[in-house]
C-alpha cells in the first residue's frame, strides 16, 4: 500500500513568471516577495515580478534578506515583516534559499511562532498561502512541502516538510536560468541527480516516485553537460529544470537518504554550496548502498551510460562528475580530519534520512564515508 | 509552457478500502455512498465500508441505483438523495460509473442545479467533497476530475469536468478487483490502454502525462493478458490497476482524444461496455492518426513488443486485442450502417475530443472510421 498526495499547481517553461499577478490575486491582496540579496535584482527578474504584481493588483513588500543555506533568524524576521505589513501571501523568488525560506515565514506568520518550535516538533496550525518562481533547477522546492534551514547557533542544517507547506502554485520559469553561471549549474544539476538517485532507492520509494526519479536522472545525464557548457542552450537548461522539478516529485514521496543527512553538516557548518557537498560525499555514498539495492544500482548504471550492472554504477557515476568538473572531495571545501566526529554526530541525529537509507548505518559507517570524501574520486 | 494540477490524494494497494473510515471523518459527519445495483454487496465491499464509516462516527446512506453509463436522471435523483439526507460528504464506490456519478452528485447537491445546466455550459460554485473507492482497473477516475454521463432522452454521452470535480481523497484496492469477470476485465484493461495511447498522442500532452501514459501502456502490455486469464493473479491485478490510476493522471491533463469521441455515441446508444467500443473502434482510429504523428506511433508499436516503427503498431495492438478476445467489430456489438449517420452526428459535436485530436477529422472522415469498424480486424 502506498499513498501519494501533491497539490502543487505548476507552471513550467519559459515566462512563467507572467503568470505571478493572477495567481497572487487568487490568493491574496498583500505580499511579501521573499528573495536573495541580489541575483534576481541583477537580472530583471524581481522589478518584473513587482509589475505583474501591480498590474493584477496585488500590493508587495520584498524580503530581501534571505542568505543561501538561510537561518532561523532570518526566517523570523521575515515572518515579522509579513506580520507588520499586513501581508496575506508569501511570495519565494529565487533558488532553494529563497524559496524554502517563504514556505518557512509563511508558517510563522500565520501562527505567529518562531521557526525553532516547529523543529523542535511543534505543529503548525495555519500557513499564508506560498506561490514559488524557480531560478535554479536543483532544489525542486516548487515542486514538494519540504524547506531547509540552518540553526545560526548549532549550525545544524535541517529538512522539515507539513501538509501546510506546499506551496499552492509554482511557476518554473526556465528563463531565469540562464543566468546561472557554471559552477552553480553544476552543483544545483548534481542536486538533482541525487534528488532523483536517493528517492529511487529510498526506503519510501513507490511505484510513482521511481517512475519521476529515473525520469530525473535520465534528463540530468541528458542534459547537465550540456548546460555547463553553454548556459545560453536553452534545450539543455530546459531539460535540466524539468528534471529538478520532477526530481522534487520525486522526494515529496520517496524523500532522501543518508546521502543528504551527510551533507547537511558540511553546508551548514562551512556554507558550502550544498550540491558541492553532496557531490564530494557521493561516490562513497553510493559504494556503501550498492550491496543493500543492487538491482536499482544496475538501472542507475544503465541509466548513466554503462553497461547494466550494480558495480559500474560507480564508473558511470564518477564519468558524470568529472563532465561537469566536481570531482573534488571534501578537503577541497575545507572539510578536516578534525571535523569528522563533529559532522557525524551531527548527521546521525538526522534519523528521518537514516530511516529511509536502503542500507542502515552506524556512526562508525558514517565517520568512515566522511574521512573515505575527503580527497576526491 | 504547461501546466500540472491534480490534488487528489490516493491511497493505493491491498486493504485500501479500510482507509475510509478515517479520511471521510475528515471530510464530512454524513455521507451519501453511490454504487452500483448489485456487484459491491455481492463482494461484500459495501458492508465492510459501512462498517468502518460506522466505526469512524461517519453517518452513511446508500444510493445503490447507478446503472452502467449513468444518466442525467439518475444523478439527479441521487443528488436529491443526498439533500433530504443532509449530507455532508460523497463516496463513490465501485467502476467507473459510480465514480463519475458520485462527483456529478456532490456538485448538484451542493449547487442545488440540476446536472444538465452544468453540461450545458453551467458553472457549479460548490460541490460536497468526494471520496472514491475503485473497484475495477479501467477508468481512473479516481485519479481525475472527469465525469462520463449520458442524457437519457437524446442518448448523448459526454465527458465533464472542473477544478470542484476533483475528488478530495481515493482509494484503489486491488483485493475488490478480484471479482472482475474476464470479459470485464478485458474491456477495462483496454480502456486503460487506450486512455494512455490517447493521452499520449494528445495535443495537449505535456512531458508529464506522457511519462504516465507510456508507463500506463507499458503496465497493460505486461498485465493484462496475465489477469484476463487467471483474475486470481493478484500481481497482475495489481499492476493493471496501477497502469490504470495512471492513466487517470495522463488523461486529467493529457485529455482523450477522438477515439474516445467516437466511442461514446456507441455505448450512449447501445448501452454496451465503454471498453468494448474502444476496441472495436481502435485499430481504424490508430490508422488514422499514424501518419499525423509517427514517432509517437513508432514508440507505441515498441511499447506493444513490436519493431519500434510507426506501421508496426497497428499490429502490435492488433495483437494486444486478439490476446484478450476483443477483436470483433462495432457490427458485433449492435452497430448497424444504418446508425453511421447518427453516430457521426453525435461525435461530430464533442468538439473537445476533436480539438486534442493529433490529426483534425472532419464529419466524412468520422463516418468512414465507423464504416471501417462495422467489421472486427
Amino acid at each position: 500500500m502506498f499513498r501519494h498526495f501533491n497539490p502543487v499547481e505548476l507552471y513550467f517553461g519559459s515566462g512563467t513568471l507572467e503568470k505571478a499577478g493572477g495567481l497572487a490575486a487568487r490568493y491574496g491582496s498583500r505580499a511579501l516577495v521573499v528573495t536573495g540579496r541580489s541575483s534576481m535584482k541583477k537580472i530583471g527578474a524581481l522589478d518584473r515580478l513587482l509589475e505583474v504584481l501591480e498590474e493584477a493588483g496585488v500590493a508587495a513588500e520584498v524580503f530581501g534578506q534571505v542568505e543561501p543555506n538561510p537561518s532561523f533568524a532570518t526566517v523570523d524576521r521575515g515572518a515579522q515583516r509579513a506580520r507588520d505589513g499586513a501581508c496575506d501571501l508569501v511570495i519565494g523568488l529565487g533558488g532553494g534559499s529563497p524559496m524554502d525560506a517563504a514556505k518557512a515565514i509563511a508558517m510563522c506568520a500565520a501562527t505567529g511562532r518562531p521557526v525553532a518550535d516547529f523543529f523542535a516538533g511543534g505543529e503548525p496550525e495555519d500557513a499564508l498561502p506560498v506561490l514559488e518562481i524557480a531560478s535554479t533547477s536543483g532544489t525542486g522546492s516548487e515542486a514538494d512541502r519540504y524547506l531547509v534551514l540552518t540553526n545560526q547557533e548549532t549550525r545544524e542544517k535541517q529538512g522539515w516538510g507539513h501538509r501546510l507547506t506546499y506551496p499552492r502554485a509554482s511557476m518554473v520559469d526556465v528563463d531565469l536560468m540562464r543566468a546561472m553561471p557554471p559552477r552553480l549549474t553544476a552543483a544545483t544539476g548534481l542536486d538533482v541527480f541525487f534528488h532523483g538517485l536517493e528517492a529511487y532507492v529510498s526506503t519510501a520509494a513507490t511505484p510513482l516516485t521511481e517512475l519521476y526519479a529515473v525520469e530525473a536522472m535520465r534528463l540530468v545525464v541528458e542534459n547537465l553537460e550540456a548546460a555547463y557548457e553553454d548556459g545560453e542552450n536553452m534545450e539543455a537548461r530546459t531539460g535540466m529544470a524539468w528534471a529538478s522539478t520532477l526530481a522534487g516529485m520525486a522526494i515529496d514521496g520517496g524523500r532522501t537518504t543518508l546521502l543528504h543527512g551527510l551533507e547537511h553538516p558540511v553546508s551548514g557548518h562551512l556554507d558550502v554550496p550544498h550540491g558541492e557537498g553532496l557531490a564530494a560525499l557521493s561516490l562513497a555514498y553510493l559504494e556503501f548502498i550498492l550491496p543493500a539495492c543492487p538491482e536499482k544500482c544496475a538501472r542507475i548504471a544503465w541509466l548513466l551510460g554503462e553497461e547494466q550492472a550494480a558495480e559500474n554504477s560507480i564508473e558511470g557515476l564518477r564519468r558524470l562528475l568529472q563532465s561537469v568538473d566536481m570531482d573534488g572531495g571534501l578537503a577541497e571545501l575545507g572539510v578536516t580530519e578534525e571535523m569528522v566526529d563533529r559532522l557525524a554526530r551531527d548527521a546521525g541525529e538526522a534519523r528521518r534520512l537514516l530511516e529511509t537509507n536502503p542500507r542502515p548505518a552506524s556512526l562508525e559507517d558514517i565517520r568512515r564515508l566522511y574521512r573515505q570524501s575527503l580527497e576526491g574520486g
